[in-house]
């Protein structure tokens, strides 16, 4: 069976790891000549927006898949719907913020408070209304942290509207919430579901820095029946990634990636079956893995430059996992997992890797 | 860094499935043109001793190392030695049954009693002289129990010795052994050594169907000191499988193979770090990684054909490795491991697995 990613970055790279040993074949359809995926498989360069191009790359697979939910209508037209997984409706869903907000909310899923902006007075409004700083987003294309800015002041509105070029924007309430979570979630072609433990997310700058995965964590009901709410809505097929504020216990949903998650790469060293094999089993029709914990873990992103790999590999209960990409400031280029059941030893770990990192 | 493995089948492409997220590239030699890694980096086709293209390959990579000890002289001689890991004399030591018992014998590893056979009436005095029946071997070459036979009387030594067709000759004493077991361990750059629990294996008709692991084995000490006295004395580096017959808490050396080893494929899924990364890591000079069990485990074998991938993934706690080659008889095609804490799931799964495999 040979899967087609769009895509040829580290989540593909990632997919097609595991996908391996399930006796799987990939193809990557990309522009970018020299994403780290290549080397897995066969990599079709379309130029975006090229149907006919994504047609045929189609035509050469039994399902195509998405490392990103930024694909254009248009593209995902080209695709054949019974080979596209998940389905074309929950990418559409995920890459507008305000079409997402308002499917969630359709679904008795608390969002946080929002306000339309297609104007400078829109966003003026929104400021005075909400008595409170707001975060103002692009609709579209946003990722980490990028199409985002926070303000407080008349003056700021003004500016982040002088600068939006045109995007369909939207404004946020800042939440005060305790954390970040999120939700791994997969589902099969039969409503078969499974869920991760919930992660606890560190973001800086917009970049998740860090996923902690616990025993028992008290919003991981919560978190089960938003998600299930969603992907029975979607009549999803894969693994999503749902991310949620926890305020003092109650779950406010940030957004949902439809598609393997950055907090979700600790399963590949301390889940049974990981989000990445357990993507490829849903979308392939084969039953779905074993979502349980192995151990407590923690992930860090590596961002930008590779650390020390014998700095890195001298430390006990890690996992190393390198993207091969050329490194970028504030590019993702690899993670490292730190595994382990023993608390203080995890600490003194998590300490020393956090040092390797030169994250202080 | 770019890792050169001379073969190109299952144990090279586990290799570079478990390298990739070191951030290692491989290229792999081999006259298979079909090999099962070719996918996972460069091949280079050379024909058997062709010393000029083996050189060529070792120059294109950083350390040269082995999936096979089947390695002619010839060809270990074309290969820088500060390239080669493991040394060369591991190689030559393990692919002659002969050389390979004398220098067990020398470290004071107790082994099997035996016979150079370099004559029928060699073999008729050994017959003689044992007073059991004898498992004659070719000294080379021997694998998955190939170039093996049994033989109790005169009339068989006869017709085994008129089939040997020049080939050097080895005739065992069978041992009355309770259980085969081995020993996979570790070796770095700096006598750093680290040992997996021992497995117990089951062969049919010379070729491994089952290895498990449990806590606690009571020949692991044992199995460790012969195994460390080994690994010194060649000044060995990478992981080494080494196979005892456990005779009432006495270990007896069978061999050793100078590679990552088919019983200890369980560690893909049941230990900290596998044996394939371990073996990686130490080859390339990095610390080495916990060999310490997660879960029991047992690893079967799939020989020939492969089973219903459906039936296999739904039971629990069972991991699927296809290896992506075309099934024939007798062939190691895949394996599959079995994890879990609980005794009775475990042994319910293992029952499920046999019936899935067409074992019963």
């Amino acid at each position: 069976m040979k899967i087609g990613v769009l895509g040829n970055g580290q989540l593909a790279r990632m997919l097609a790891l595991a996908g391996k040993p399930l006796g799987l074949d990939f193809a990557f359809c990309s522009a970018d000549a020299d994403g780290c995926a290549n080397t897995l498989g066969d990599t079709v360069h379309c130029k975006p927006g090229d149907s006919g191009c994504i047609r045929a790359f189609a035509d050469g697979v039994d399902v195509v898949t998405f490392e990103n939910e930024n694909v254009s209508p248009d593209v995902l037209k080209a695709i054949p719907a019974d080979r596209t997984l998940p389905p074309a409706r929950s990418i559409l869903t995920a890459q507008d913020r305000l079409t997402e907000k308002r499917y969630l909310e359709k679904l008795g899923i608390a969002v946080p408070g929002y306000f339309v902006i297609d104007s400078e007075q829109d966003l003026l409004h929104a400021l005075h209304e909400s008595q409170t700083p707001l975060i103002v987003k692009t609709r579209r294309q946003g990722y980490d942290g990028r199409g985002q800015a926070r303000i407080h002041t008349k003056q700021e509105a003004h500016t982040v509207w002088q600068e939006s070029d045109g995007n369909d924007l939207i404004a946020e309430v800042m939440v005060a919430f305790e954390r970040e979570v999120s939700m791994i979630a997969v589902r099969g072609h039969d409503d078969e579901m499974r869920f991760y433990p919930v992660t606890e997310n560190h973001h800086e700058h917009g970049i998740l820095m860090t996923a902690t995965v616990r025993p028992n964590d008290p919003v991981q009901n919560m978190a089960e029946d938003y998600t299930r709410r969603l992907m029975q809505a979607l009549d999803y097929v894969g693994v999503l990634g749902f991310e949620f504020f926890d305020c003092h216990g109650e779950l406010l949903a940030n957004e949902f990636a439809p598609r393997v998650h950055n907090t979700g790469h600790w399963s590949l060293d301390g889940a049974v079956c990981s989000q990445f094999e357990n993507h490829l089993r849903a979308v392939c029709g084969l039953p779905l893995g074993d979502t349980s914990m192995l151990t407590p873990s923690t992930m860090f992103n590596i961002i930008g430059d590779y650390p020390d790999l014998t700095a890195v590999l001298k430390l006990p209960g890690v996992h190393y996992h390198h993207y091969q990409k050329q490194p970028r400031p504030n590019r993702k280029t690899g993670h490292i997992t730190v595994c382990g059941h023993d608390d203080e030893a995890m600490r003194d770990t998590i300490t020393r890797v956090i040092e390797v990192l030169g994250w202080r």
